[in-house]
């Protein structure tokens, strides 16, 4: 079950899956506690309790980062994208599921189901967050976005049903963009069979772990940084203050860089972390050390307080940590779909425990 | 009943309605005309003929007018676009109707007629071309853009229920960007009722009289222009030769301006056409003579070829001619849905009958 303690925990700990995007989650759990407050804890089950014949579906916000934060959207919206769905296709749904559990998108489903009732499975189809729609597990096995629903705060209702995850993706860039940057989606209906086989398990009790670990390191004043580190198999890729941030908006998306010197070991040594609203590459002193579809984020070096790429900026005292990419990722097709060449790197993938310090 | 023949008069006269926009409709007339062969001349009904009950709904193209030049849309688009309106609405339809008689949806309604067998209603929505969804004779009545379904040919389609036409118009504007820029679109389900409350009646055999009127003039030797003019209560604005076009392409739009100096009766005088897509305002020596939503169009002077913004160039021997508006866009609402002020012109509706050479 998730209470307000643990919805607590997976805002900041769906911060860190972010990568360095994924959207701030702090509306979303204000959504989210509203309707807990209001109807008790919200039941978050196991994939494997799910009966192969059940429909599951992922709920998604959509946006520009910066108008997300601005707009609190309206649990309405997450209500209606649900039951628009079930009348499109004619199909009751059963349960509900995080489409990427970093960032907005690990709390977005409770909002829905908390208005309706419904329990979320704590699975996601990406285990991090990525910058586009068909980017996420299914992909790999032969599922559709599609059919698909798309509501705004302007009671717009978008129903799609799209010849690729490529094609669904354009749709709905260009839907969220006519919306005001600021939509819920429900997308990739599935049976519970499905669920079992396409997707990243245990990806929300994941980030209520790493957001408990860190509040829990905080309380007995030992390093957040290496908690998240030693919980998660990852590593600490450099420590650092930020020099300067490159960012500019480009088709919707935060993209740029940002430079850090070396601190402390890393003293004299420098990194490049480039982003595309996720960090997608670290690059110290010229040398490629970690790759998307790892996990590359920076935690701020004495309080583990996330930062997103939205909000790097210069001064900042930052650990840049890599998690592993769940074992869906670094699969051929995993790296294919999302690895460095995706986000146009011509580079191959470096599995972060190759890192030497 | 639409043969082979009135076809290419419609083609020839939309482009006329078309006012300088709406769209080539050489592509539509091929797929139109292959229909026809195939299956025989399409009904064209009066709206008084067709039942308060029936459904009826507009069939039309949208994309960027360089695109639909370039590709030629497939049937199938325009014969799904309705099935699938009928699967999302439950309905089935019984009449498919132009919602713009000016450019190329003078044509799109017959390709779907063509295939399922359906007859035309001689009306639109517009009597003219508009660069917007939103501004047909419906909206002036409480009609709604959605329901609403777009196809493209890569088999995506999209369904939308927008709170205004407004919104419908940004939806589908994103769409058709998404697309390809070339799509189908079945909007405004309407009933026979209110077919007959809302249209411009005979906009289509409008289209077939003034290309056949220019045909016919042809044969005769005598003036195209004259034919147009005197048949449809037109004006003769001015003619001249185009001396600089400055053209640009924004939102989507053909947007800019031709200038014009003085021919015959006009030397020395210069004439300014501003447009977006259509012809919006006439400005002859610094005053304006002419606004949407009066149609004002150039033909050649010699040939009565109509002459879209798209096509307009340095060099050419033009007549300006202004023909008058439907009587639905004269009234105070749709002077304020189409006149001058929703297109930035700080200025009030000139009806071309007051011009004074």
């Amino acid at each position: 079950m998730i209470d307000e303690e643990s919805l607590g925990d997976i805002t900041l700990g769906s911060t860190v899956l972010g990568a360095g995007g994924g959207g701030d989650p702090y509306v979303g759990m204000l959504l989210a506690r509203e309707a807990i407050r209001k109807n008790g804890p919200i039941a978050l089950v196991d994939v494997e309790e799910v009966p192969d014949d059940a429909n599951v579906v992922f709920i998604a916000g959509t946006g520009a980062p910066g108008v997300l934060i601005e707009k609190l959207p309206r649990a309405a919206e997450y209500e209606r994208v649900l039951l628009e769905l079930e009348r499109f296709t004619g199909k009751k749904f059963d349960y509900v599921c995080s489409g990427e559990a970093g960032g907005l998108n690990g709390i977005t489903p409770f909002i829905t189901a908390g208005a309706l009732g419904l329990p979320v499975i704590d699975a996601d189809g990406m285990g991090r967050a990525f910058p586009a729609l068909d980017l996420v597990t299914p992909t790999l096995y032969g599922g559709s976005t599609t059919p698909m629903v798309l509501t705004d705060e302007h009671d717009n209702t978008m129903y799609l049903e799209a010849e690729s995850n490529l094609w669904a993706e354009d749709y709905a860039r260009a839907a969220t963009a006519a919306s005001g940057a600021c939509a819920a989606m429900a997308i990739y209906p599935m049976t519970g069979a499905q669920a079992k086989a396409w997707l990243v398990r245990g990806a929300l009790s994941l980030a209520v772990e790493i957001g408990r670990s860190i509040r829990r390191a905080r309380e007995a004043q030992v390093s957040p940084v290496q908690a998240v580190v030693d919980g998660q198999r990852g590593v600490l890729l450099f420590a650092g203050k930020v020099e300067e941030v490159d960012r500019r908006n480009e088709g919707g998306w935060t993209m740029g860089t940002a430079q850090l010197s070396g601190l402390d070991e890393d003293a004299g040594r420098s990194l490049v972390l480039n982003f595309q609203n996720e960090n997608l590459a670290a690059i110290r002193d010229g040398q490629v050390i970690a790759t998307t579809p790892d996990l590359i984020m920076c935690l701020e070096l004495d309080s583990g307080e996330p930062i997103p790429s939205e909000e790097i900026r210069f001064g900042y005292r930052v650990a840049v940590i890599g998690l592993p990419a769940d074992a869906h990722w670094r699969t051929p097709d995993g790296i294919a779909l999302a690895g460095p060449r995706r986000f146009g790197y011509d580079m191959e993938f470096t599995p972060i425990e190759e890192f030497v310090r």
